[in-house]
């Protein structure tokens, strides 16, 4: 869309209305994943592998089978054989075959008349295991000596010789490295690794499946993205996408995670076995934190070149991620790229590779590969700043990205805010309070692509004027609320007038899940479109009562206006009174698209963060924190501000205290929040926040996704706060107190 | 659609495979009203009037309110006021105003955390009534002197000095009637009268209603048609449309019942006042019969004129018909215009005459108005017939209907099949099978308009090359299939790839309900356009793949072809292939349609029926029957017959045994289906059918809606076969054993 027809001054884009699913949620009136009952209805349990690696042997069901109320054990035969690909890594992680893979891996599950008896039948499902050698750390399992986990899976891109568990291979740049290096005052090279973290969604994921032996079924179930749920199920399964309806729940958190399939089709196994008889499956937060998708765990090692007066001559990327005992789940893809994106790199080479190791399978988190590749680059550039004198800011002013910079990655930067965001945060009161002892201040920047992806949007229009739109798209962060706006401004009426409904997949065209910041993007341009076409069919209705052409008349103000040479011959017709009869005038008036989203406005921020390091624990407190982040244009602020906060939360969580924490046994030994520590509000201050306004041109709104580039910066942020409080640099996450105060302690 | 468009060889259309729903219906996987629970969810009971007619003095609910586990009571106070018309109409019957209209009238409701406990605090809401004057009968109604029930609600067609209970007034007719009359050979005119009937349906109302303080609302329902319930429900309880979601359950018998509301704006208004809990309200038996819609109960007169070889030169009717103490609810505009349909009148005239008494809001059922008017017409007819010595069916085939013809009613019939079933029946053995004594023949012929309406289908492939159609339609009797099998044949793929999906009201445009023989009808068209659409994109696809025009592709066979200059150049692209990768090559492939469908094509049929009436009791048994009707092209045979079947087991009930009985003091006397007695299978034999295919010009697949004809000859065939084994005509329904047996005494 070109720049000059972007709108500029809107009626109801930009305010902050109630979200429609408000009074819902605090009320309880909202509907979870495990809120979701039918009669007859078993639930379900799963037989998790206790050990890391191990050759399933045999697995004996009798006794299960053998107590009353136990309808149906499902294992590995149940399922088809053939699949290939992502849909083999599907059906491998929803049942382990000959081999479990990690600690959690499901063997067996079990359906039951109560929840009580199923996990009792769990118990008595005996597994007999071979326990195999296990490898966990990323850099163990890079090892030419580690043991191999699952030879044969490397693709064609592992260079010859690479270590036995590398599965993949990328390779990228552009310009001359090493006469960008020669060129620079300054050469530094370090390493840095940060541990798996969860997406600590509070939810745990449920379904209620239910499927007959005629293929038929249907699943509600707590996910981001229902045809995924769909498709991947029908995979695993052997069975036609379209005869299975899935129908999302609210969702109580997701950031990725709940973008794929983990226990889904055992709830569909399960009731194809016994007789179509619907089964729930709930999680537990064990199972969830043991059985899911965690982040991908990393080392990486990161070399810059800088001149004195801070301008970046070169960099280099070497990493090293693994995605658990599964090929291509590594984000590798994703992180190189994101790793030099704030900067004009006249040099740069990437390089990764992906590790498999006895983990579970990961999944997306939010900006998946951004915040550890963010982690590496920025605390690099922050040190080369400090060493040489100069304001993290301004270095990153002198080689930030802006539009028509060829991106480190390659394409050619559109109009962005990355300055904008250096500029504002510089400008914040913030980054000028003044600081005391043991207290530092630090500065990251972040980027992450967006996404659009397959979008399909129906717009309907009510018998008494009041309009719903469908989308495919769980809301998670206030897209029913941001949708609801872009609506209200394109027909011209009111807020309250509009219902946007999350609808199942047996109601709507494919749609890709609430992933990668598209569902206002993608959801508001398809909404645009839509709306646009029931519009003209207004305009056409209108026209036909005036007996004048269609394309005399124009819609403005919520109706249909007589226009040009007919301006003034007739009262405009609203919504309202065009809808009222609309059975007598052709029939119901509704408008559609489907597109596969393009125009994604890539997404920058800033954050400056203000620790006091406690030197007798090591414990580190957040003082002051700020996050600046170009929206594009924010369509609900208060739900922008939220996503940067939300961002910034887990980013800080990530930094402090999150990690997977292994046994030697290769079991993970913090399997609750208890000791799996998020942050609660009483570790967080009030998280302030800016938002900057370039509009994304792709957008008819010029609307950008917001909801990921937030948790980026915040790991070399702290990093680089925790330094200047402390003296000390710290290169592995998460900097717990232990760690810190070890780090103090040799110092000295 | 031109006629020599019509395809007349098929794949699919015509065959009879499993029903997609068949499994999930003999297995009890599928839902009905009752089947849906929530979490935190209230179930209720309806206060109901005892009388027939009682002003309502006060309503104390303070007892039923200090029950523990009672939330919510909500009487009339709690519905907003200012509604007109048929929307005032839904809200008094909702809930009863200052006086109970009806013995069953829902006077107040209540919610707790129980069934049984809703039923006890129901018990302890004291209603003090001022019982008032009733009217029961419709020709006792239509006196002179009858107690004026609702004074002031007669509109302006209504003649001067009409009786006080008449609300409307309809005539029209052609031709000269008295010069008509004169110029026949024979002239006859008799009263004829038929009490109100039940539509039967096994299974009772029942929804889930939930709504908060926000107005916004999801609702569970057994119905024909979620957007009425929608639009209804808003209606009475001054809410927006679109805010409110409605889901159909699957529904157990409807034929015209559930096409409106009775109880469920209650749930909803509960639900409201009880902090927007979901509020579950199922009807017994007795309320259903008590308190929901059956037909209008009508007394007729019929006056025909006839020439010695059977040529019709004349015919009046004058019908009083009530549709309980609602205006606008009897069937008047529908009974007139079916009354001689099924003759070329040169001379005819129709007038009839709305009655209110205090009886339940009548609904549809099955072809509204036209059986009690075929069963005038069609009486006299064979009346006419057997004295002048003729067969009647030559009688009908004198005067039948064609193409062509100036119906009674006004416009000239299109293509129709009328003379078809005619030419069927007497051609088919049992209209020469012997009778033995107290055996006796009937035949009878009847009409129905068929309904097309508001119709938003959508069509959507999935990824796998599936294709799902989204319909607005409950299915009642096998719309699933018959859509499914138009899908595949559009498509050319198999059967087995098509899932119908019955969407809830937020996931598509506004829909009418499974009304008026309408679902495969106006469905099948909508689909088929909006299948168009999608293989309109498919061959865009497929086009841009192979470097061509999308001009110069065609779609055959389920895959896209290259055709003109380029056929044969590259192999076909199968729907599964494009679908592969629609993702990348420019989005979701969907097509939609939104109509008001006209093209109806109107139905007729004709019914030959043996019995046997025992003189010691007077029973009739049905010995043989046969349906012949034209259904324009049978999509689904099967389902076809059931629906001639089923027409005319239900007939059959409505003539021989189905009617509402009243005591003196206005109270129905049999309120449940032991004394309501519909036909059990042992009642019937099999029911012979044939199907005529005179294809409707007006739908792609030439399908004429099937549902309803079918009910509209039994009553009169039934009579004039009793007539014919007895000697003795009756003109009062029902024929039950006691009546036959007085009328057979009467005789001597």
């Amino acid at each position: 869309m070109p720049k000059d027809e972007l709108k500029t001054s809107f009626k109801w884009i930009g305010t902050r209305p109630d979200r429609p699913d408000g009074l819902d949620k605090v009320t309880g009136r909202a509907r979870y994943g495990a809120d979701f009952s039918l009669p007859n209805m078993l639930h379900a349990a799963v037989v998790r592998s206790p050990h890391a690696h191990a050759r399933i042997k045999k697995i004996d069901a009798s006794k299960a089978l053998a107590l009353d109320g136990v309808k149906a054990v499902v294992t590995r035969a149940d399922l088809p054989t053939g699949l290939s690909g992502e849909d083999l890594n599907l059906q491998d992680n929803t049942l382990a075959g000959d081999v479990a893979l990690y600690d959690g891996h499901a063997v067996a599950a079990v359906a039951a008349t109560s929840a009580l008896l199923a996990k009792d039948a769990a118990k008595l499902i005996e597994v007999e295991y071979e326990v195999l050698p296990h490898v966990i750390d990323v850099d163990d399992a890079f090892r030419a000596d580690a043991p191999v986990i699952r030879p044969g899976l490397a693709d064609h891109s592992v260079p010859k010789g690479a270590p036995g568990n590398v599965t993949r291979y990328i390779e990228f740049g552009h310009g001359d490295v090493a006469a960008g290096f020669a060129e620079a005052d300054l050469v530094r090279e370090e390493t840095y690794k940060t541990e798996a973290t969860h997406q600590g969604y509070i939810e745990p994921h449920a379904c209620v499946g239910q499927m007959g032996a005629d293929g038929k079924g249907e699943m509600w179930v707590c996910t981001q993205g229902q045809w995924y749920v769909r498709r991947m199920c029908a995979a695993v399964l052997g069975t036609e996408a379209s005869q299975l309806r899935v129908t999302p729940s609210e969702i109580g958190g997701g950031f990725g995670g709940k973008t794929t399939i983990f226990m889904e089709p055992l709830a569909l196994a399960l009731s194809r076995k016994a007789g179509g008889r619907p089964v729930k499956l709930v999680m537990s937060r064990s199972e969830v934190l043991r059985a899911t998708g965690p982040t991908a765990s990393a080392s990486m090692d990161v070399k810059i070149g800088m001149k004195k007066d801070g301008r970046i001559t070169a960099g280099t990327v070497s990493f090293r991620m693994q995605g658990g005992a599964f090929p291509g789940m590594s984000p590798i893809g994703e992180a190189l790229p994101c790793a030099f994106a704030c900067y004009d790199m006249p040099n740069v080479h990437h390089e990764a590779y992906e590790v498999l190791a006895n983990r579970p399978k990961a999944a997306a988190y939010r900006a998946p590969g951004s915040p550890m590749a963010a982690f590496a680059v920025e605390s690099l550039v922050d040190e080369m700043s400090r060493e040489l004198g100069l304001d993290p800011i301004d270095v990153r002013l002198t080689n930030g990205a802006k539009e028509g910079t060829k991106s480190s990655y390659g394409p050619k930067f559109n109009q962005i805010g990355l300055v904008e965001t250096l500029e504002a945060a510089k400008a914040h009161p913030n980054y000028a309070a003044p600081l005391g002892p043991n207290q530092g201040r630090g500065v990251a920047s972040g980027f992450w692509f967006n996404h659009g992806g397959e979008t399909s949007v129906s717009v309907a229009i009510g018998e008494d004027g009041t309009v719903q739109v469908s989308v495919g798209t769980p809301d998670i962060g206030g897209s029913r609320a941001s949708i609801a706006l872009m609506t209200a401004e394109t027909f011209g009426i009111d807020y309250d007038d509009v219902r946007v409904n999350v609808v199942e997949t047996g109601a709507l065209g494919v749609n890709e899940p609430t992933h990668g910041s598209r569902a206002t993007h993608s959801n508001g341009k398809a909404m645009y479109e839509a709306a646009g076409q029931a519009i003209r069919e207004l305009c056409k209705r209108a026209a036909a009562d005036w007996g004048i052409d269609a394309e005399a008349v124009e819609w403005a103000d919520g109706a249909a206006q007589p226009a040009g040479p007919n301006a003034g011959k007739f009262p405009p017709m609203s919504l309202r009174e065009i809808a009222g009869k609309m059975g007598s005038t052709g029939g119901p008036i509704s408008g559609h698209h489907e597109i596969t989203m393009g125009g994604v406005g890539a997404s920058f921020g800033t954050h400056v963060v203000d620790v006091e390091v406690d030197p007798e624990t090591g414990r580190t407190t957040i003082l002051r924190y700020l996050v600046v982040q170009d929206a594009g244009r924010a369509i609900h602020p208060a739900y922008v501000e939220g996503q940067y906060q939300g961002g910034a939360a887990q980013g800080i969580g990530w930094a402090l205290n999150e990690s997977y924490i292994y046994g030697k046994d290769g079991r993970l030994q913090n399997t609750v929040f208890l000791d799996y520590r998020i942050p609660v509000a009483s570790d967080l201050p009030m998280i302030d926040t800016v938002i900057v306004e370039v509009p994304n041109p792709g957008h008819p709104y010029g609307v950008r996704g917001v909801g990921e580039t937030g948790i980026t910066p915040p790991l070399p942020a702290i990093a680089s706060a925790v330094a200047a409080a402390t003296g000390v640099r710290l290169r592995e996450l998460p900097m717990s107190p232990p760690k810190v105060l070890a780090a103090i302690k040799a110092r000295g």
